[in-house]
């Protein structure tokens, strides 16, 4: 069912032409960071993942060096968070203009670092280049007990589906910023925390997990894809998305959910746990005052259903994601042509 | 002493902004991959690097996308074996223009694959983008066991100083490539090995170690800088260049050590070896068939110097490491004063 997903086959074309390291812990797409084995005796795995802004970059979605610098770090630590790791820290591969733009250096460098000092890890290294175009990349290293792994594996039917807080403001973000209404939106509006915390109780209780860096719906039509069930998500939009989304949504006329169903996320996780562990999960969830969102079911089938008033309605997710193909570079049409898939549903 | 080399200004001004992970070893410049311990217990220290061929590419110095895929794996394993680490494996973060060059990615991916293969590793991970601009960023990681750490610190007066193989193909590939006497170059000629194998035989028997990526003369100076003590190098270049790159400065009537002064090295290693030790170090090194090539030892004082008839001449390194900033942007004017800084000190 991967291979429906054009970006998926990219991958995997790229892959084909690359041996297994038998040291690796399950197989491509199967984790957002690469789970290494270090060898007997050691208790932890190493993950390790790593992540560019390209297309983030060159359309003017992110604009701001100090942004540049948070989301570069928070994409690559919302990695490891998905797997349940400890950061060991982060290593940056950048490149700009050396004339006159230390300034810009020097912001995005502070973007870095204070979300590092937010996760509590570090920059441990890096790379520096200067050329006329900009190069924005960094790894992200941390490790996870071998014995309470966490992958996009492991989901089955009647696991119950989640999601770390409220989301949806990266596609409004997005949408606002790619419409020209520069309301000098991030700090104010948007800056995703990677939420290493959650994942890192979630080791211990959640049977799948997938971050939501490409979108909720992403996240969600991954893992059912990967675990090959039915993923029924609830509607009730005004609790699962975030309620700057939701108002805007509202303020536009457009179904709320299309916030979650936008290529441009934000660092929340999807997860499900299974129906015996949800109660002593929900308890430890507390405790470190986390409290987490219900927002559907897995169930015998295939596919991503959306609960409405005429029962669950199902939703061609492979037009939707493959839709984002052109995300970066025509916004406009890939919006309009989201708002009307959204129409065809009936889904408000 | 760093300090007067205009790229370390450039990384300092930008790490400044950075708190340092308590769980790092050494400080940064002190060796070519970060080494991190991954707590008590572990026999192991994770080393990591991170580099991207950015100037390499934009400047036309690579164009073969074999030959980039390659050097970028190559570049990283270098920095891997100056510091005796064996490799787990290789991440990659690309990005070229998605339409219609899937010749390109794939011929990239056959690079990149054929260098892991010759070092029995592997690619793990990887981020692929689409995008106007190349981007060709890659980390490599691995361990290195934590009894016998090798960084570019612990040189002392007395040691006996050592290239790994015979150097200067790098700065004669781009020498001719710049001069588009374009012969098809890559491949026949130049094609660098990481030097994995040595590394990993030096980390029981160097006393530091450096790669020579930016040029054999950069590394030494480099060394030179970090253990305040002059390093002084023998003149035989006949047997310290390697054969095609003496034979062509010959037959340019350039003088052969400026193979060793340009900024475009190979993977080759520079390493200091105490003098008590070397003759156990050559015995081992010829049971895994490698020959060493002594170039020169560590004295009193500072600086570069190079033997010649008149003695020991001083080298302005600082002079020659700031004339490289402008190398990506105009080569032919780099090469010549590059060769005008080689008449004034008469070192033939």
């Amino acid at each position: 069912m991967m291979n429906q997903i054009i970006e998926t086959i990219h991958i995997d074309r790229l892959v084909k032409n690359f041996a297994k390291a038998p040291h690796k812990v399950g197989d491509t797409h199967e984790s957002d960071a690469e789970i290494i084995d270090l060898g007997k005796g050691v208790p932890n795995y190493l993950a390790v993942t790593t992540d560019a802004l390209v297309e983030e970059v060159s359309s003017g979605l992110y604009d701001d060096p100090y942004f540049i610098g948070w989301m570069l770090a928070m994409s690559n630590f919302s990695d490891l968070a998905a797997v349940g790791a400890d950061p060991l820290g982060l290593l940056l591969s950048v490149s700009y203009p050396s004339n006159g733009k230390n300034r810009f250096a020097e912001r995005f460098a502070k973007g870095v670092s204070k979300a590092c000092e937010m996760l509590e890890t570090y920059v441990i290294g890096g790379d520096t280049n200067h050329g006329e175009e900009p190069l924005f990349s960094a790894t992200a290293v941390g490790l996870v007990p071998k014995r309470s792994i966490l992958t996009r594996m492991g989901a089955s039917v009647k696991d119950r589906l989640y999601l770390s807080h409220p989301a949806g403001l990266g596609n409004v973000y997005a949408f606002l910023k790619m419409s020209r209404m520069n309301v000098r939106l991030p700090g104010m509006l948007y800056k995703p925390m990677a939420r290493i915390k959650e994942g890192k109780l979630l080791r211990y209780f959640a049977s799948s997990c997938m971050d939501t860096s490409d979108g909720v719906l992403h996240a969600v039509d991954t893992l059912m894809r990967l675990n090959t069930s039915q993923f029924a998500l609830s509607s009730d939009w005004a609790r699962i998305c975030h309620p700057m989304a939701y108002r805007m949504c509202r303020f536009k006329s457009i179904p709320p959910w299309l916030a979650l169903a936008g290529i441009h996320g934000e660092f929340e996780l999807v997860f499900t746990v299974k129906p015996q562990r949800e109660s002593r999960f929900l308890e430890a969830a507390s405790k470190i005052g986390w409290d987490p969102i219900l927002i559907g079911e897995v169930r015998q089938g295939q596919g991503i259903t959306i609960k409405n008033t005429n029962g669950n309605v199902p939703l061609d997710t492979t037009a939707i994601r493959n839709l984002s193909e052109q995300a970066g570079r025509d916004a406009q049409s890939y919006i309009r042509q989201l708002v009307q898939i959204a129409k065809e549903t009936g889904i408000a």
